[in-house]
């Protein structure tokens, strides 16, 4: 779709499967109208014929569904929501010409033409995930997450392996099974938030902190000098298909309302925003003209669309913003130059944190979870972990324990660019200071000499600072620093971090984790060529590179690899030495046993073919 | 070049130097004759009109030089070799058709016209540069290298700014500046090597070990499946042209002596093989058919065309086979595997093993580093730290010792995939098991989840395990698993571990590597973008990024970013910062301070243009 084409199509999006997968549902026992996706990928192994993965690309990927733009997704969570009570419907606030920054005629980008009046809590029952789990209701939204992250581990408890899970958590505690009681529990403590406004019945429930799998969320969005409205709703689609679990929508330029709109009502994971972004455009892009009456209305223009979590930089006092001064980079953060801006220009306190109260008053009405922005955090290695950040991580603490009695599910963003050995104490000073509240972090880089590989920079981080306990990574791409990411880098930038957040898994112990490495590493070990590429991230590239160096079918069954070609295999080789020790007896009384004799026959019939030149 | 090509013409390699770069080379105090090269990256800052960053490329990158294929590069160490005495020159060893896997006419890559007779030791000096380093002789290698590895080390002195370097070590001794005498006591209590076969006097000297900068390896080599001399040649010059401090070349294929000789005759840096796959060859491929004399044929015709390093995995014995039976992916290392194989025809110990110490008198004539290999390494997250692995750890101890005694050097090689939490022990139990002699590590991954994008996984785990301790990071592409790497792959896989191991370095506490990142930053926050292309690791890339969303040569002076647009940018608010933190006479007393009144200026005049649209 062209923002200035007047005849707008629907926004056209990625729909089907990936190789050799189907979307399947699963219903926790005695719950058949909850209905949780998963991923089956199919195999070639006669003991394995299938791998569940966890599957955060929602409906687009199911060939059974029919995906209308138009229309958007389900609104599976409404009957939840409305069953809960406690809610009213009533008549939004009416979208203004500065929501879509003052833009007529060929520029306006159509609004999504199938709304619904929003919802909001009355106030007399428990309205968000917190004060749900707080008053000890299960929620639905909690069954289902229990459901949904619980894949594998019933699997590794009935074979006994549990003893895989090795890591160290540095004090998470991650338990074998998940129960909707412990996601309850998590939700109540405030180590975990379930990010789901009542307006966005679309999204999928799924569970952000540190005892449940690392998250991944992406971010997209256009700006004054780049992209439009369906370029950012196939980017929402597209990075779901490859494994984000929440998107941020950062669009800084015109048509800013009608954008959002069109990708919550797409989208299957919870969307968040940084409303100060918006309500900069409203005062025609000056700090100083902001006021808390252009931020309060923007507040409630986003919790009605359904925005899922808002990154809110209440932490940028004024006495803090001096402490940049000595700094390589300065502020980077755009919220907190905004609000350092603000302050210089008036000499006056942050009215984000003035009004914090009124901020969680609103928010509440609608369970949009907070993301206390880092304004101040470290744009350079030179600047990393210094004074002004870690004075504001204290005010993010304390701000944590209001937005807590309030009722509001918060979590905690983080840096940003640090290197590894400075990496460590940012989780703990984080978990100390905002009482567990999940961390949610930005890589860290850790290193700046790589523009253009800032994802593999930060990548590294990234799996680090996962390990020691941050529950959410918030992905870099290749682009950051130099331009705004295409869909390309907003792939690459996906699959980095989901490499790096099930790194961490591993690292951290999580009990199933380990499961899909091992299906993997099997394929590989099996020459399952096929099984190898759709068991990985991304299978369309390992294919492509398989085939760049072996492009005939028969290769996909061949008992060597290029690395070696056909007169030599050390996988061969491997068979003859387990042939060897099963003569020694040597102990080989596990799982793998019979795969291993069924592989030796294999080798056996297929002996000579190994010699044969391709 | 095509091997079926009879009228050859010279391999064509890529020259040039990088954007906005020169070759320069600097000599140590009163050692006008050796001339250490570096790299200069014209800056357009005032305070800082260009950056030396440490050269691996060669003369490839030097405008002035003359580049013949046909010759090789300059023979520069062989006056320092002669002058040393302790060698002769004597007729070598004929090059025999099983050499190049016994192809002839057009299938036979033309051999390297402009051979010398190879030189060996005479046994009556010290020869090796351990051997010279225990007799107290600093030679001119080591020289050489103490003035490399310094660069920016003065300035930091100077700028007593050394306080930047607050990283932790574990354990390493990374003094505030490199002596001469330093080098030549880390090289002789095995700490460090310097691989530099006599042989191979046209390599500009580079050392290993943990108390220096991290080092990178780049693997190259022809199979019998793909790729010619022509390629392979390109590759090394490619490889060192991003960074690569040494290369492996591990052909399989026809024309293995041929293409290695065009490799060496060419190479500026150390060039690593592993003997036994080109013995292998010879006996066609079937390992059974391996003897110690055909080994030992392979070792001597490689130590006279000049290779540097040897890849010897004596550690794999007959006892430790059966320990690998369990495995998910069995014995993954090609050599590892042809040592079990044959270990196992026979019922035999290792020959390897039993004729270690010939093979010692062997190397040590040559001065051909040892690097011990780990042929048990695990290859999957699986497999990772058990029996076999640490089994063979221990007889690498074993054997560093026995070559210690012999006079040669020696580094150890380590896996592999391992998740992240049992890194660390890899690192200390190598340290204890072989005496700190330096470690060198293939990634490693720390998942098997991302086939195609392998390098990502290992660079994770090459930057933790470069913190912990490992000297050199041997690196992986994206088409590890999949394929062999072409031209770009070895770019991808190069820049991913140039960033791991200057995270390491970063990490590790290295007095000079952030210097780097904080002219980058600077040049960044100060918006000259040009001079952050150019002192990244890939300025093409970089540059073509920001091309994407802003083409306009215009934008590369912008005081904004395509983040932000036109009308906002958070560096510009930074600015008002300083000026305000600088009325409230904050601190900033430092060398920054100027730079900043600077850009207060230049932020005045320009002013209004930061609301001008692009």
């Amino acid at each position: 779709m062209n923002v200035h084409d007047k005849s707008l199509t629907a926004p056209k999006v990625t729909t089907g499967a990936l190789p050799a997968s189907k979307k399947v549902h699963s219903a926790p026992e005695g719950r058949p109208h909850i209905a949780v996706p998963l991923r089956e990928i199919a195999l070639s192994d006669p003991d394995q014929p299938f791998f569940h993965a966890y599957d955060t690309s929602g409906p687009y990927t199911d060939e059974t569904a029919e995906i209308d733009v138009e229309k958007g997704l389900p609104r599976a969570r409404q009957a939840w929501i409305e069953a809960r009570g406690g809610v009213e419907r009533y008549e939004g606030r009416d979208v203004k010409p500065e929501d879509n920054g003052n833009v007529t005629g060929d520029r306006l980008a159509r609004d999504f033409p199938n709304k619904e009046k929003p919802l909001r809590g009355t106030g007399d029952k428990p309205l968000t995930q917190m004060e749900c789990a707080r008053a000890g209701i299960i929620t639905d939204e909690m069954v289902y997450i229990a459901h949904r992250e619980n894949l594998g581990r019933q699997q590794m408890l009935e074979r006994a392996e549990a003893a895989l899970a090795d890591g160290e958590s540095f004090g998470a505690a991650i338990p074998p099974f998940i129960t909707p009681e412990f996601v309850r529990d998590e939700v109540a403590r405030g180590r975990a938030v379930i990010p789901a406004n009542i307006n966005h019945p679309e999204l999928e429930p799924m569970i952000i902190g540190r005892n449940f799998l690392t998250k991944v969320n992406a971010n997209i969005g256009n700006s004054a000098v780049t992209s439009s409205v369906e370029e950012e709703v196939e980017k929402m689609v597209w990075a779901t298909r490859w494994g984000a679990d929440t998107v941020m929508d950062l669009s800084t330029g015109r048509n800013i309302h009608n954008t959002r709109e069109w990708i919550l009502r797409n989208s299957p994971v919870p969307i968040g925003t940084v409303p100060i972004y918006q309500a900069l455009e409203k005062v025609g892009g000056d700090p100083v003209k902001l006021d808390w009456e252009v931020y309060k209305d923007t507040l409630i223009e986003q919790c009605e669309q359904g925005v899922d979590y808002f990154t809110i930089h209440a932490g940028v006092r004024l006495a803090y913003v001096p402490m940049t001064a000595k700094r390589m980079t300065g502020i980077v953060s755009r919220g907190g130059s905004i609000m350092a801006k603000w302050c210089l220009a008036g000499h006056k306190e942050s009215f984000l944190y003035e009004r914090f109260d009124e901020i969680c008053d609103i928010m509440r009405q609608y369970d949009v979870t907070f993301s206390l922005g880092d304004g101040l955090r470290p744009g350079s290695i030179y600047d990393a972990n210094d004074e002004a950040q870690f004075a504001e991580l204290e005010t993010l603490g304390e701000l944590t324990r209001v937005a807590w009695d309030k009722g509001c599910q918060v979590m905690i963003e983080g840096p940003g660019h640090v290197p590894m050995h400075k990496i460590k104490v940012n989780v703990e000073k984080q978990l100390e200071a905002c009482g567990e509240a999940p961390f949610y972090t930005l890589g860290p880089l850790t290193t700046d000499i790589a523009p253009g590989y800032d994802h593999i920079t930060s990548a590294i981080g990234a799996a680090m600072i996962g390990w020691f306990g941050t529950a959410m990574l918030c992905y870099v791409t290749p682009k950051e620093h130099l331009g705004l990411p295409n869909r390309d880098d907003v792939k690459e930038g996906v699959i980095a971090y989901k490499i790096a957040a099930h790194a961490a898994d591993l690292a951290k112990g999580h009990p199933a984790a380990q499961l899909r490495d091992d299906a993997l590493s099997k394929s590989r070990f099996e020459f399952r060529w096929e099984d190898q590429f759709n068991l990985g991230l991304d299978p369309d590239t390992a294919r492509e590179y398989h085939d760049e160096t072996l492009p005939k079918e028969a290769h996909k069954v061949a008992h060597f690899c290029s690395m070696c070609g056909p007169k030599f295999c050390s996988m061969e080789i491997t068979q003859q030495v387990r042939d060897y020790a099963a003569k020694l007896n040597a102990p080989v009384g596990d799982a793998r046993e019979k795969g291993m004799e069924e592989m030796s026959e294999k080798f056996r019939e297929m002996g000579e073919k190994l010699y044969v030149k391709p």
